[in-house]
């Protein structure tokens, strides 16, 4: 059971929307904070831990830079993400970049900024080698197919498309020493959304013994293991915050057992935390325009698919708190519901909620990873606002909304008449 | 059995890639222009026939324009889908809204466009009425519930989150009746991708009874009804083309039976088909850049779910063709895959197709609707350019292609050190 309490009120956040208009994002600096002190605290035995954010989750360089004050690295995977983790002052071994059908110039912009290369496929040696450089740092993705059993979202581990084989691995590696590699990582990321503490410590146990296999056939050693990220978090309160403490605890005795006692250290541990960082942090609020009581009961809100997917795409459960109402009885039955004309633009379905009136703000939480960044602009809806609540209280925006003019910026207008000189077109948007 | 014929020959595409690089959109001008004329053609018995695209599933003023020039009207539904009526020159009776969520601002747009407004809930004449005004003509959309069948998309007709129950139905021409509205319509949308002939004649029918009973009831007169959209097109070869005279003839006896037979003309008849007009005319054009072959066969192309989401994220099929390849046999089974961290990108699961090599042209046919428009910028992917075919044969771009900077364009950087005059961070992107 996890309390899903709130960092504002009714009152502040109203007085919040006076300044920036409904729907948008916030995010609670104070819990980004937290979950990476809690991730770090887990890890504070090993003496080279090193936690890369997955940015994909919250690609805002305000964002990364409180993560990069806390000391954590990020995880990169295309030519966006590479420039974003340079806004935030980070290169080299500050970054970590894999992609799994990468164009020439990532691999091109990666090298130059000598960021640690993660390969998803052996092909991508050669690949590598003709369109930049083979660093002296490299790093090859594992993917165990049968050996591990898959999930919900990433299904059957050989049914994904990410990583290589073990037999692949073995060549790989060998590859790279002949190429004059003498520094090699080792890598998996396997999961998502996990709440099952123990597989995190499956994946450390996993890699140790191929790093253990490969060392000796080739006669290389490994400078660190990449774990990956995966781990799950709370979205409905009868689920529990995962437990770092015990996966800290249980890693450090697979370390001991497996490196330590055989002498093998020192051998630097990596993740690539995104959602259980800043997914907790996210709040999405929102403006109830309307009600409709046709055959169910619907709230109608400002916000829609546009600006979270997870719910009515993937049908993810994301509690739902009606601000200013936490305290009364939950006993009326809603969807609530977005504005784009698809059935699945829905945040809840038959959800037992406090009476909701028109005006009443909906917050919907735990936005704060794979939110507004998976946000679209389908049926003209325009993607939100990102603010900020600081650990001092301040509200900063850190993504103003999209406007109109945004939506229309890469059309180009060949067929429609220009002979005006009035431009119809940028006066109906100024008008609105 | 459908054939999934190309407008274009690989020389010809490899012209269009000098000017424009993969991936992108590419719609054939023809193709449009001949659904746009079999529709039109399968209803040409009737005088006041009118078709209002759909234009969520393509919102290209360019494309619009194309069909404009074929006499449709458009279907809106949200400010910025009104600026696109606008642009291309339509509104008052051209253009038909509808919104299951609207807030004030895009009522004040429908009425200062003086559109045709079908309301979704009879709770918005009330809201109409406040923040703008009611129209001498008004249409309600119908959810018949129980009484109609559902589809694998909407889902049943009951969980659907849109129109109004038939009480309501009669509730709200009484109110709008005694407002003064003098000019009724009445509308229903309750399918997509509907390969069923007869789901359209049997739209007709529900709406014509309802339109008999209510205007007994309330002494009153229907201008219109709207039968919506919803016909489905061939994704699959083994799929067949809709039919549209079948639907055409079988409407038309509908119409003599329940109207003509009766004396109750004349009633105009209005659609809102977007899917089966511009669907067919569109392809995804992508360039192989990898391949990868672990526990299945991996295929990588330069275009992702941020460029086409229907295939990733529903599983739908889409044909594709290997440019050039055409004729050899389809013996080697791939899974087609973008590059996007999320197991889902994939365009194709274990297709038989010619062997394929790196720089190869893959060709995803059916993506002229909800294709680009669904498009997002997860992992840091960027939407893609849309070109146009015209039937002359000249290739325009009618959208470029989102750039580095228009993905940083929003981000507020309150946090990032501007104490640097040199402004590393469009230095990077000027880099790149």
């Amino acid at each position: 059971m996890t309390e899903k309490k709130l960092p504002f009120t009714r009152e502040f956040m109203e007085e919040i929307i006076n300044n920036y208009p409904t729907p948008f994002h916030i995010y609670d600096e104070k819990c980004i904070r937290e979950n990476a002190q809690r991730l770090k605290q887990a890890f504070s035995w090993h003496p080279d831990f090193k936690q890369y954010f997955a940015l994909k989750a919250t690609p805002n360089p305000n964002i990364l830079k409180i993560l990069s004050d806390e000391g954590f690295g990020l995880d990169c995977s295309s030519m966006a993400e590479l420039i974003l983790a340079e806004q935030c002052g980070l290169s080299g071994e500050e970054v970590v970049f894999s992609s799994i059908v990468p164009p020439a110039e990532e691999f091109q912009k990666a090298r130059d900024l000598g960021v640690l290369i993660s390969l998803d496929d052996i092909s991508h040696i050669e690949y590598l080698k003709q369109v930049a450089s083979i660093p002296e740092i490299m790093c090859l993705r594992y993917n165990p197919g049968d050996l591990r059993e898959g999930n919900n979202f990433l299904g059957q581990q050989k049914e994904a498309k990410f990583g290589s084989t073990r037999k692949q691995l073995f060549e790989g590696y060998r590859i790279l020493k002949e190429m004059g590699v003498k520094r090699f990582g080792i890598h998996t990321m396997i999961g998502t959304q996990v709440l099952n503490p123990d597989y995190m410590v499956n994946n450390v146990r996993m890699l140790l013994n191929l790093v253990s296999e490969i060392s000796n056939e080739l006669d290389i050693r490994f400078e660190f293991i990449n774990i990956g990220g995966g781990i799950g978090i709370p979205y409905h309160p009868d689920e529990r915050t995962v437990d770092l403490d015990y996966i800290g605890k249980r890693i450090k005795k697979v370390y001991q057992e497996k490196i330590d006692s055989k002498g093998l250290g020192p051998l630097k541990l990596f993740m690539e935390c995104g959602r259980m960082i800043t997914g907790p942090s996210g709040y999405l609020v929102s403006r109830v325009l309307h009600k409709k009581n046709i055959y169910k009961q619907y709230i109608g809100i400002d916000a829609s698919m546009a600006n979270l997917m997870r719910a009515g795409m993937y049908g993810e459960y994301h509690h739902i708190t009606v601000l200013g109402k936490e305290t009364l009885p939950q006993e009326y039955k809603y969807d609530v519901m977005g504005s784009i004309c698809e059935n699945n633009d829905k945040f809840a379905i038959d959800r037992l909620l406090p009476e909701i009136e028109i005006g009443d703000l909906i917050v919907i939480h735990d936005t704060g990873a794979h939110g507004h960044t998976m946000g679209f602009n389908y049926n003209g809806r325009l993607r939100s606002a990102e603010l900020l609540l600081r650990a001092e209280g301040e509200v900063l925006q850190i993504r103003r909304a999209e406007t109109i003019d945004d939506y229309f910026s890469t059309i180009c207008y060949e067929m429609i008449d220009k002979g005006d000189p009035t431009m119809p077109i940028l006066e109906s948007i100024k008008e609105y």
